[in-house]
C-alpha cells in the first residue's frame, strides 16, 4: 500500500482526463492520473500494425470544426494529412447487387433525394435542441418518447433510402437506431453542427483529417509532458469525497488523497466505482442507463492500394455482409494499402464474437465482392473489439434509450460535491469525439480550478 | 484484513442468496454469504412503522401460484392472510372526475372492453415466447425491436383504454412502457403465466396474499438458521476467478477464499464488480443495458380504513396526482387503516426527488379527493424510495430496453468459469418477484454443487 498526495485526483488517462491534468497543471495545481490499463489513450488506440503503418483501432479522424484538436495537435507537434477521398464509392444496397457511386447515383436518384430531404429535416428539429441541455427542447417529451428507428419508419421512405439513413446513422451511434431516442439522435446531431457534418459521406465533415504517426500521438505526447503525475495500472475500486477532501482507492493498495476529484471515464464506467457517501439516486440511475456502443474496426493491409488504380475510393456501403462500410486508411508516403472495415452495432455484436478466423473470412468476402480477388490477399490483419476491453467497455459513447435524456440528463456532468465528470460523453460540441473530449476536460479542469481558487 | 473460507463464496443476502446458501448447506457444502449492507433481506425490507403496524418498503405479496414461497413461508413458520378487496376502487382517468368502480365501469365499459381485447391478444403473443429464451420466440426480432409503449399506441385504444393499460404495466415494470421493449414486456408476461395474474385489479392474482409480522420475516427467518455463515457490511470490490478457485475482496479488508461463487445481486450492481480475469464482453455490455426501475412506495396511517365504512376498498386508479395507484394495507387485528401508494416509474422520479413535505402534500391531496376530508389527517407517515439506497438502486427489477433480450439475453444467467449468477432478474418462472428469487437461488445453488459434486 502506497499513499500519494496531490491537489486534484483525475481517474483515466483517456484524452479527457490528460486535458483536464495538463489545464490543472497550467493553473499552478498538483493534479494526479489514475489509469486503470497499462497505458494512456483510453479510446484512442494506435497499432502499429507494420513498420510505419500505424493503423487506429479507436479514434481516428478529425473534422475541420474541431479547432481545439487543430490546436492541440499543432502545440504537440503533431502533423495532420487529409483523408484520402478520390475516386468512386462502391455500393450494394437492398439487392442492387455491386454498384460503382456513379451507377447507384444514377439509378437511385429519387432514393437518394428523399434521404436529403430526411436529412434536411432531422436537422431542422436538431437545431431545436439546446446542447447543453436537450431535455428543454420545446418538444423534448415527445421526442425522447419515440426511438430514432421508429421515427426513421415512419418516414414513408423507400428500401434503399430507409437502409441508407440506418447505416449512416449507425455508422455515428454504433448502436441501431431502435435503441436511442430521437431526442438522442437529435442532440447528437446538434452537438456536431448538421447532418452534413456529422454523417459518413459528406466533404467537410468530422472524418476529413488524420494524425502523422498515429492518432495515439496525442495523448502520448501529451502524457510525457507530465509523466510523474500519471500512475498506470491503477484501477479505480472506491472514492471516499468528504467537503473539500477527496481518497480515492485503487486495486493494488495505492491511495491518492486530494481536494477535488475528476472522473473522466465514460459514465457506464463512472457508475462502477463505489462512492462513500454514496451518489444519489438519480446520478446512479442515470449511469445505469447510459450503456457504451458496440464497435469493432477490422484493418487489411496489402502491397499496394489496388483499389485506386480502379478509380475506387476504397469506401464501400452494404448491407450485405459483416460491415455496413469501409475506409482506404492507407499511410502517406508509404506504399502499403490500408483497407479499415467498421463492425458497427449488430455487426459488431455478431461478426465480433465469431473466431477471428471466421469473422475475417466473412469480410475478406465482402472485400472481394467489392474490390475484387486481390482483397482476398492482405499481407497484415488486425481487429479490435471495443466491449471485450476491460477498461473500455465499448465504443465509440454513450447512448441514451427513450426518457433517459429527459428523465435523468441533467446529472450527467453536474458535479456532486467535490467530485467532478469529464470525458467526451459529458460535452456539449462534439460529445463522442475528440474535440469533445478536450472541451469536457477543459471544462472539469476549469470548474474545479475556480472551485479551489475562491 | 481477516481472510474466511467456504466452499462457495454468495454474493448478496437478498432472498436469492440466501436460499443459495440454505441449499449450499441442505448439500453436505459450506456457504459464505456476503452482504454489503447492514441487513439481509434486499429488496425486502419490512419497517415497524408503528407498534405492531409492520410496513413493507419493499416486496409485500405473493399469489396463488408461488407455491415455492408458501413452502417457504410454512418451513419457516410464517403465517398468510389475504389481502383486503371488499368495496369498490375510486377511479378518476383522463379527466372523468372521481369515480367509485360501479359507475366507472358504467360509464366506461366499452373502453374497459377494449382494454380486456388487448391483454388477451397480449396473453397470446405471451404465449409464444419460452421464457427460458426469449430472444427464441418465433417473431422475436420485430417484438424486440419496438417498445411496447409504441405497440400500445398502435392498438388504436381510446384514451381511457390507453391510460388504463399504462398504469397497469407501469405497476409491474415501475418504468415507462417506451423504455421496454415489446419482447421484454410479453416475457414478463409469460414468465408470470398470463396478464390477470399479473395486473393489479384481478383476482387470484400475484397480489393477493400477505404474510403476519411482515415479509421482513423470511429473510430474517432464513437467515437465522445459518447465521455464522452471513457477513454483513461486507460490499464485494473485486472477484478474482480460476479454474477451481475464487477469492473476493471486500472493503474494509475481509477476503473469502472458494471454489464457487453465486453472485446473487441484480444484473447492473454486478456488473460494478471488477472481475479477474475480466468477464468477456457480451456480459459487460448486457449489464450495461439492465437498468433496475423506478419505484417508491408511501404509507398514510390512520386511526381507522374509514374507507371501509364508505364501501371503498383502498384502491384507487388515477392519472392526476403523485400516485396512480393505492391499497389497503391493513394489519388484520391492529385498528389502524393504512393507506399504501405507489410511484413507480415517472412519478418515482419526479415525485421521489422533492422534499418529503412536498411529495406528502401532493399525495395528501390526491388521497383526499378519493376517499375524503380525513385522509388527511394521518397518524404516521413513511415512504421509501429505492434508487437512493446503495445496494439497491432501484426497484422492483431490471428492464430490458429494445434488442437486450435477443442481442445481449443468453448471458443473463449462464455461468462463467467459476461464476454463477441468482438474483429473481435471472428466473424464468416469475422473474422479478420473491417466487423467482427463490427459483434462481435454488438453480444456481444445484448447478454449484453439481460441479462440486462431479
Amino acid at each position: 500500500m502506497s499513499r500519494r498526495e496531490a491537489d486534484v485526483i483525475i481517474v483515466g488517462a483517456g484524452l479527457s482526463g490528460l486535458i483536464a491534468a495538463r489545464t490543472v497543471l497550467q493553473a499552478g495545481l498538483t493534479p494526479l492520473v489514475l489509469e486503470a490499463d497499462e497505458r494512456v489513450g483510453g479510446r484512442i488506440l494506435t497499432e502499429d500494425a507494420l513498420p510505419g503503418v500505424p493503423v487506429e483501432l479507436g479514434a481516428q479522424w478529425i473534422g475541420d470544426t474541431h479547432e481545439r484538436m487543430f490546436a492541440l495537435a499543432a502545440e504537440l507537434g503533431v502533423e495532420t494529412f487529409p483523408q484520402y477521398d478520390e475516386g468512386e464509392t462502391s455500393y450494394d444496397l437492398v439487392g442492387s447487387g455491386v454498384l460503382r457511386e456513379n451507377d447507384f447515383h444514377a439509378r437511385f436518384g429519387s432514393e437518394l433525394a428523399e434521404l436529403e430531404k430526411v436529412l434536411r429535416l432531422l436537422d431542422e428539429l436538431a437545431a431545436e435542441v439546446p446542447p447543453e441541455a436537450p431535455w428543454l427542447a420545446p418538444r423534448a417529451a415527445a421526442w425522447d418518447s419515440i426511438t430514432a428507428g421508429a421515427w426513421y419508419d415512419g418516414q414513408g421512405l423507400s428500401p434503399v433510402a430507409r437502409t441508407l439513413l440506418e447505416i449512416c446513422t449507425v455508422g455515428i451511434l454504433a448502436v441501431p437506431t431502435v435503441e436511442v431516442s430521437l431526442l438522442h439522435l437529435l442532440f447528437t446531431i446538434q452537438t456536431c453542427g448538421v447532418t452534413s457534418e456529422l454523417f459518413a459521406e459528406s466533404e467537410g465533415g468530422a472524418q476529413t483529417v488524420r494524425f502523422v504517426g498515429g492518432t495515439g500521438e496525442i495523448p502520448k505526447r501529451l502524457a510525457a509532458l507530465f509523466t510523474d503525475h500519471i500512475v498506470l495500472n491503477a484501477p479505480v475500486l472506491l472514492i471516499e469525497h468528504g467537503t473539500d477532501r477527496v481518497t480515492v482507492h485503487c486495486r493494488g493498495g495505492l491511495v491518492a488523497e486530494g481536494r477535488r476529484v475528476i472522473v473522466a471515464i465514460s459514465p457506464t464506467l463512472a457508475g462502477r466505482i463505489m462512492y462513500d457517501p454514496p451518489l444519489p439516486g438519480v446520478r446512479d440511475q442515470l449511469t445505469q442507463r447510459l450503456p457504451n456502443a458496440s464497435a469493432m474496426k477490422a484493418f487489411f493491409i496489402y502491397d499496394e492500394p489496388f483499389w485506386r488504380a480502379d478509380g475506387l475510393n476504397g469506401q464501400l456501403i452494404s448491407d450485405v455482409g459483416p460491415a455496413r462500410m469501409s475506409n482506404d486508411t492507407c499511410i502517406p508516403g508509404d506504399d502499403h494499402g490500408v483497407l479499415l472495415l467498421f463492425l458497427e452495432g449488430e455487426q459488431a455484436r455478431t461478426f465480433g464474437r465469431l473466431p477471428e478466423e471466421e469473422r475475417r473470412a466473412a469480410m475478406t468476402a465482402e472485400l472481394v465482392r467489392h474490390f475484387g480477388e486481390r482483397a482476398a490477399r492482405p499481407e497484415f490483419y488486425i481487429d479490435g473489439e471495443w466491449s471485450d476491453r476491460q477498461w473500455t467497455r465499448g465504443c465509440y459513447n454513450a447512448n441514451c434509450g427513450p426518457l433517459v435524456w429527459t428523465t435523468f440528463g441533467h446529472a450527467l456532468a453536474e458535479p456532486i460535491g467535490v467530485i467532478h465528470w469529464a470525458s467526451t460523453d459529458t460535452a456539449i460540441r462534439w460529445s463522442a469525439y475528440m474535440e469533445g473530449a478536450v472541451e469536457a476536460g477543459e471544462r472539469a479542469a476549469h470548474a474545479v480550478i475556480a472551485e479551489l481558487a475562491g
